[in-house]
């Protein structure tokens, strides 16, 4: 068997694990129940049982390892391998999960976050492998972003950057959880989606999503809206309409910004297909210069669910080359 | 004499040229009207005579010359130096500027967007000395932007990128010249700022501009706003806030999409001072994470008005090394 690098994927719901070969393709996987409310050493406890199974899957020993990578929500330092305090990992604080991984699994660990992973992955593995730039946007409660430069992401200072779901995109707008208003991922998550459709049931508008949910609004949900759209209903092809009005207007600055080659667009939203890409795509491209505009390819991810976990794999292979 | 770089800042109204060290400092320079109006040759005879010029001034040789750089306006092709029609250029179509430079001046010659090499200059010789990464926004007629990561320009596929004034800061806003609607040139630049102040008196809202202007709305100008908030006029320090507060806006997303180190701005308009910058840090603070919005310092140009024409002969020194 060749060296392979394990790749999680550490969510507050499950912990998702890859073995991956050099080569960027995946050898076995497991996914469990991450048991995030039973605090720190049961998500860790699971997290190394879910390693050991994969491996078994992919046919490979411990000994095959060369590196594990974790993708985590953050706020962490990716550096040093700390995870601060995620929302959805109660009794977290500031722990050295790289360290903690790395002693466990007796091979190098590397943490780095979450939104961040998966662009490396698409870029390593899926969507982007023909292309050296690259924006990633992970469109799930919030709005995730990795960007690639020149074959490398851009980690800023204090590794905080490519916060694309926090570019502002409306004075004054919306309140978002970060303090800040305006932000797009207030408009263009699956929670954003959600706002506008109550604000439109709100203000009247006809849909059979009044009846979906039985009257009760809050039930109103990503799921819902996708459905009352696969049946017809021309109110939720509007709020679709809007969500991808929103992306597309935040894709067209990144595209201004950054001249990418790709913008690569990853989470269960993207099932929605065109009736989300088409705004989008439209929006962009009227709101960024021609060259650009027509240059940045926007595309779905290339690994479906497994961009995260591939990408955590792939940026552990990477910081384990540069140090070995 | 030790070799020199030679930068020239092109513009519709003025040539400007530096004779700088590779250190990055300043050893001559010269200024004058770029002709513009009598089309390219009168263009080129006035950069090669400036040039000359500056050499002069500088003490210096033709023969201590390594390169020549030159900001012009674009849109332009930065790799092979072909300039396409700049809208201040009259009569210009795809003029292959770098060779044409490197022909007469017989050295090599490097032609770069001009918003890039007044970031350039800040970087290598200005405010930025100290720091690794950066952004940069010029502010005048429009808003330019340059992006520094890792000690290299962000300069996209196409060269297109670092587009900072156009970014989108509201949705269906202010119709912009490029196309797009709610670009942050629409609010943030001297003709943005002078369109905030024409809407708000045409709401009636009470200034001394209404006087000064006798009358003529299309006079009041960037000046004459100034002038007026010297004179202690609450109107035009309500024009500069709200100025602020897009730029700031503006900066706060740049802070959360690449945590730079520094935020330079440039041009006449940060000659408001605190009036300007104090409304631009308090926005770029409340509009960004706390770590990333904490770190980046948001200061004035270092090198005053010679930012981009230092930043020319830098940005051709850093070509030339690396191709030699």
């Amino acid at each position: 068997m060749n060296s392979v690098v394990v790749g999680i994927d550490l969510g507050g719901t499950n912990v998702k694990t890859a073995v991956v070969a050099r080569n960027g393709r995946m050898r076995g996987k497991d996914s469990r129940p991450s048991r995030a409310d039973d605090g720190l050493d049961a998500v860790v406890d699971t997290m190394v049982a879910s390693v050991e199974q994969a491996l078994e899957n992919a046919g490979a020993d411990p000994s095959d390892m060369l590196a594990v990578g974790v993708g985590a929500p953050g706020p962490m330092n990716w550096r040093t391998g700390i995870v601060f305090s995620p929302p959805n990992l109660p009794g977290w604080k500031d722990v050295p999960l790289a360290d903690i991984m790395s002693e466990l699994l007796m091979v190098p660990a590397y943490v780095d976050n979450d939104a961040n992973v998966a662009c490396w992955g698409e870029f390593w593995s899926g969507a982007g492998t023909e292309v050296d730039s690259m924006v990633c946007l992970t469109l799930g409660t919030g709005v995730g972003g990795g960007i690639v430069v020149d074959g490398r992401l851009v980690r800023g200072i204090d590794g905080t950057a490519a916060e694309i779901g926090h570019l502002n995109v409306m004075r004054d707008g919306r309140q978002c959880n970060c303090g800040a208003k305006g932000c797009l991922e207030c408009y263009a998550s699956v929670s954003g989606m959600e706002r506008t459709a109550l604000e439109g049931i709100e203000a009247g508008r006809p849909t059979i999503l009044t009846e979906m949910c039985g009257g009760d609004l809050d039930k109103i949900d990503g799921k819902m809206i996708s459905d009352a759209l696969q049946k017809g209903d021309e109110f939720a092809a509007w709020v679709m309409t809007e969500t991808g009005i929103w992306l597309g207007t935040g894709i067209g600055s990144l595209i201004n910004l950054l001249n990418p080659e790709m913008v690569v667009l990853c989470g269960g939203m993207i099932a929605a297909g065109e009736a989300l890409f088409r705004p989008v795509r439209e929006t962009a491209q009227a709101q960024s210069f021609d060259v650009p505009g027509a240059r940045a390819q926007i595309v779905p991810a290339g690994l479906g669910p497994d961009s995260g976990v591939i990408g955590a794999a792939g940026c552990a292979l990477q910081r384990f080359e540069e140090e070995n």
